[in-house]
């Protein structure tokens, strides 16, 4: 991956999230690791701060991050957590929450999650329930983490019933994506990011759909492109969860994708090695538009200019794409019955009339899915 | 204990506690399980229940409320869990998730808390977190629970760090307060309660001081008197949780003798054989009377009729009544320092001007509450 020439340091695009009694905002740019101290000094005179990381993240990014704080003369304590999605558990959980007690956080400090989307979950747990709820600040170092999980206050680890599904609505006090962290990631872990980016064109916004076909490759790269990349989801994502906080309606349309993706992600253990969130998302997203073709209700154009974009990027877009295979279409579909958008046993789906018109889909039969599942896997890739 | 003969049993006392989006009602009566899960049903027609609860009160009381359950066609799971204060750990946190997700609790079901003080916060703790929080309903079965845990929303665990430092503010949809299930409390166990419920005088309401002095032996008979005071500490509390539900003002002073109390409480382990916590709820009310006398707030005759109030019922009101002995004044003093009440290393108490006179006081010394814990120990339970 090339790193790009930096544009104006001091540059800058702010988010607000219009939360009541919470708002807070998202602020984009490259190299606001020192504006973020700035901004934690002004927010929190006197106050205390542990920074949760992961090992990776630390060796990348933390002295850079921890002098910012010493400048500003802000006290500091550093908690390191292993990296991958087995660290959202249990034991994690309460290993952080001791490691905060034994750094005396009052409730008046501040928790910061410095990593990507398990840091911030588990961290963001973490600080909703310290002291019953201590103030929290999201700095994400992957694209995914600064388009998606960072923004929106949802919080939480994993169970062996399934992902997420212990955890908190608890709203960050601020976001700092700072766009020139992302230099450092992988280009396997900067396109699983931009599965989720892609994704808010398919939701509402056909344009920017648009948009991402042509620029794709300038937004991997860097500069103005990935900025602005990074700036419309958060407003998307942001527009999201003001209207909704807690997923009681339209909230549920950033799941585009995620009910197929949540189920290849739990059939292949979260073993990242074979497949990471962004890739099961990619994946998910081809299938919610095939799957939603086959119901009538979607153009074949449609889903196939999704899965072409996929596969330019170079994201999986179908079943055989999953390293070791994805399982019979039972277990795929029985993998799914366990997840937060069940209700009552009925599964609910994000479909879509067309690219930027998804919508929610309640009371969609187990047997329809099972049918569509059957069919992707008889294709063997090929089909298409 | 004798046991009341029996006022209408239809005859209850609804207290509503006025919180914005989620305001609840609290029924207070003797025999309410069947009006509970009348109100159940009607409220989430078609939802399953979870009904947890420790082995005591499994054999005491589970059978006639499943009973009710079963007549309103509720579905319902029983999760036991060991009784005492050991069970507010991270380990039956996550046995009660896990066995919560076993049996397949989604966001429009209901966990119940059918049970004391621990069970009421872990399962309002667990219920809080499950799914990013599920519908919760509180059934308290001791007087402590009645007129305290029950109302108001905090839950949680206790850490090696100390007590309830893990939780969340979840506000139940339903408190049932039914006073016949007292009547199978020990003698023990329900003058400790009533430690919490005689603090809602001591707290600013003097005339409810006084009306305790005359019918507190009528309260632990049952009848009318029983009733009319968890109704009295319900109203109470829910008029303070509507003012400040997060605890930033004046919630804070529903801890009044609770900041002695903890620290009690950690220096015996936690161990009921020694001290409950209404017991030592009772000498941290004794203490916080004298410590304000001391600093020359409050008179000796209030701070006397306290303590000897507190010893007509039967209930400790001295540092040398605490079984095994509580500690040095240093060891006191340390163990208040890690409590939700300290910011930035200050502590905060609760004192008073008189009964029914108490405040919050900020940045109290250290050295004035060691001095003061000295001269209580060195009267040797004589000088009063």
């Amino acid at each position: 991956m090339t790193i790009p020439a930096d544009t104006a340091p001091g540059a800058r695009i702010v988010v607000p999230v219009a939360l009541e009694g919470r708002a807070y905002d998202i602020q984009i740019g490259r190299h606001q690791l020192c504006e973020a101290a700035r901004l934690i000094a002004a927010m929190a005179p006197g106050a205390k701060v542990a920074v949760v990381t992961d090992e990776r993240v630390a060796a990348l990014h933390a002295p850079a991050f921890e002098a910012c704080l010493q400048q500003e003369g802000i006290g500091f304590t550093r908690i390191t957590v292993p990296p991958g999605e087995a660290t959202k558990s249990y034991a994690q959980f309460i290993a952080l929450c001791d490691a905060l007690l034994a750094a005396k956080i009052e409730r008046d400090d501040i928790v910061i999650a410095l990593g990507g989307g398990v840091v911030g979950d588990l961290t963001g747990f973490a600080a909703a329930v310290l002291r019953r709820g201590v103030r929290f600040i999201q700095i994400p170092t992957t694209l995914l983490a600064q388009v998606d999980s960072s923004v929106g206050g949802k919080t939480g680890i994993n169970s062996s019933h399934g992902k997420n599904l212990i955890g908190a609505f608890h709203q960050p006090a601020l976001v700092i994506a700072d766009t020139a962290l992302l230099d450092t990631l992988s280009e396997r872990e900067f396109k699983a990011g931009y599965a989720e980016v892609v994704k808010y064109g398919l939701i509402d916004d056909p344009a920017f759909f648009d948009w991402c076909e042509v620029n794709w490759s300038r937004i991997i790269a860097g500069g103005p492109e990935r900025d602005h990349a990074v700036a419309v989801a958060c407003k998307a994502k942001a527009a999201i969860v003001a209207r909704d906080e807690r997923e009681e309606g339209d909230r549920a349309l950033l799941n585009l994708g995620h009910t197929f993706a949540h189920a290849l992600e739990r059939l292949t253990h979260y073993d990242s090695a074979r497949l990471v969130h962004g890739e099961a998302v990619a994946i998910g997203l081809a299938l919610a538009f095939r799957f939603s073709q086959r119901l009538g209700l979607c153009s074949g154009q449609d889903a196939t200019r999704v899965s072409r974009h996929l596969d330019a990027v170079g994201l999986p877009s179908t079943l055989q794409q999953v390293p070791g295979g994805a399982g019979t279409a039972q277990e795929i579909v029985a993998a799914m019955g366990q997840d937060k958008k069940v209700r009552r046993g009925v599964l609910t789906f994000i479909l879509a009339r067309g690219i930027g018109q998804s919508f929610i889909a309640h009371g969609v039969a187990a047997e329809e899915v099972t049918a569509f599942v059957e069919a992707e896997l008889a294709t063997n890739g090929q089909a298409r």
